[in-house]
């Protein structure tokens, strides 16, 4: 194995970047903005240009790179191309061979970021020490990424780990943005939770902290029930009890070792996950009752994590 | 790649031995009684006794044997030993060890039985040509197997593809055989199935020649329902809906390339697979509607299957 590996997980408006030594240490991180203009045609070579900046500052030279592992905002096939990448602007591509030609031939891997960064939380987060996860990111939406045996499950249409799109509810009668009604990412995600406050607030209910809150958002429903605030444990109540059998259903089928929670919603910290975890062991088949839980901790950098143990293997 | 392999499918009752070529070609199947007096301490010998008689009746030399898969009805652990199996009255035993120590060394390999299955369906059977599938057993009960990338995916916890356990009815009162209500194989199992139509019997309905049935199995139920019988009709309609929807959840998990159905009620054949299709595709998740249905093809050899490719990894 050799020293280093870079990790690049490009967003739609900036790339973060990690230069990692391939034993998992983090040497450092920078961002610089993707350029989506002309059909992105810029973006891997600003990459390009900025890894070959770093490699030059530092010294580094080609054959101390294992590779780089590139995370992206779309599906991503296989061989690590790309069909459609909306978020980037992009129509076919093939980034390893674009990429690699971009650096003298390193091996470039990709993959989806959403996967990456379970991957990511799997290697060096909350996962540490696991091979078999299913990480759940609490955010806009609910995404998901699923790992077993140290090895994404991209799914043969690059819907494995979808889990926000499981059906909790099938009387519900708003769609979700994917068009179905029901789904856990209508009641769990950010967007969900305040929805769960809107419709709490709309009852009759006794007199709660959120009455008078300007703007209703997950974090404002989670810091009234860190204050024991009633009808804000109603809210978790319901979120928790959604998102615990919706996981006891999945560990049905994955059966990993530890679920780990991450995205803006995950910031709640533990009173989340003891919510959650109450009801999933209520739920569960009896040899999943004490499937681990634990918190994301690489934040925003799980992505980058990921994709530079993408290479690794 | 040596030129044979051996698949032993243990079940309570009777061993299940194929000889193979390792291109996949069966050459010889036979089935030896499973003896589970004295703790089942004869099950490995006996095994291996019938082995070792196959190689010297067909000259087989040991160098010519890639290596034994076995499988067993209940769980295994990630090194193929046994922490308990009640159906062969077995407690702690190391299975690779043991019966490679019966076989002059020879490799062996061990894992769960409806795991091995859907293995064998994947590599020759109704999943053939994919690497990523999900089977479903629809028996007594409702059992499974995922292989993702070719692979078993076992669980942490043994629990990998039960997916006969998932929740789909909230409301159940009736208890499920693992202590939980709602439960998919309360539904869609052959014992669901008889169940859905004594409490559809139990309704006002028009005649049917469900009526008269001696006794109430799918298979009446599928055969009436081939006949154009209305209340059949509304049973099979009823079983199609929900393991449809919970297959269509299973999909935003691990997304296969196909869903292979076998077990006794799939028998009953293509018009299961047409109906189960039917309400899969109206609840999927987008990227995945097209996903494909297979009949399971190898019946009971599947196992016998999945255990010699166990080894030709």
């Amino acid at each position: 194995m050799k020293k280093y590996g870079f990790g690049v997980d490009i967003g739609g408006t900036t790339c973060k970047i990690g230069l990692f030594e391939t034993t998992g240490d983090l040497a450092e991180k920078w961002e610089i903005p993707t350029d989506t203009s002309e059909e992105g045609k810029n973006i891997l070579s600003d990459i390009a240009a900025s890894l070959r900046g770093k490699m030059a500052e530092r010294n580094i030279g080609k054959d101390e790179v294992e590779g780089i592992g590139i995370g992206l905002p779309g599906p991503v096939q296989p061989d690590g191309s790309v069909l459609l990448c909306v978020n980037l602007g992009w129509k076919e591509k093939n980034i390893p061979k674009e990429m690699g030609d971009l650096m003298d031939g390193i091996q470039v891997k990709a993959e989806n970021d959403a996967n990456v960064a379970a991957l990511g939380e799997m290697w060096q987060g909350g996962g540490k020490g696991c091979k078999s996860i299913v990480m759940v990111t609490l955010g806009t939406g609910v995404g998901g990424g699923i790992i077993v045996d140290g090895k994404i499950v991209s799914g043969a249409h690059g819907a494995g780990g979808e889990i926000g799109h499981i059906t909790v509810n099938p009387h519900e009668s708003v769609p979700c943005n994917c068009g179905r009604k029901g789904c856990l990412e209508q009641y769990c995600s950010a967007t969900g939770i305040a929805r769960l406050a809107q419709e709490a607030l709309a009852q009759d209910h006794e007199v709660s902290v959120l009455d008078k809150a300007a703007g209703i958002s997950a974090k404002t429903v989670f810091d009234a029930y860190k204050e024991q605030d009633k009808l804000a444990g109603q809210i978790v109540e319901k979120f928790a009890r959604i998102l615990g059998k919706g996981l006891s259903n999945i560990a049905c089928v994955a059966d990993p070792e530890v679920f780990v929670i991450g995205g803006g919603v995950s910031k709640a910290g533990e009173v989340l996950i003891q919510a959650v975890n109450q009801y999933y062991r209520e739920a569960a088949f009896p040899s999943c009752v004490h499937t681990r839980f634990a918190l994301a901790s690489l934040g925003n950098d799980a992505g980058m994590y990921g994709c530079v143990k993408l290479v690794l293997e």
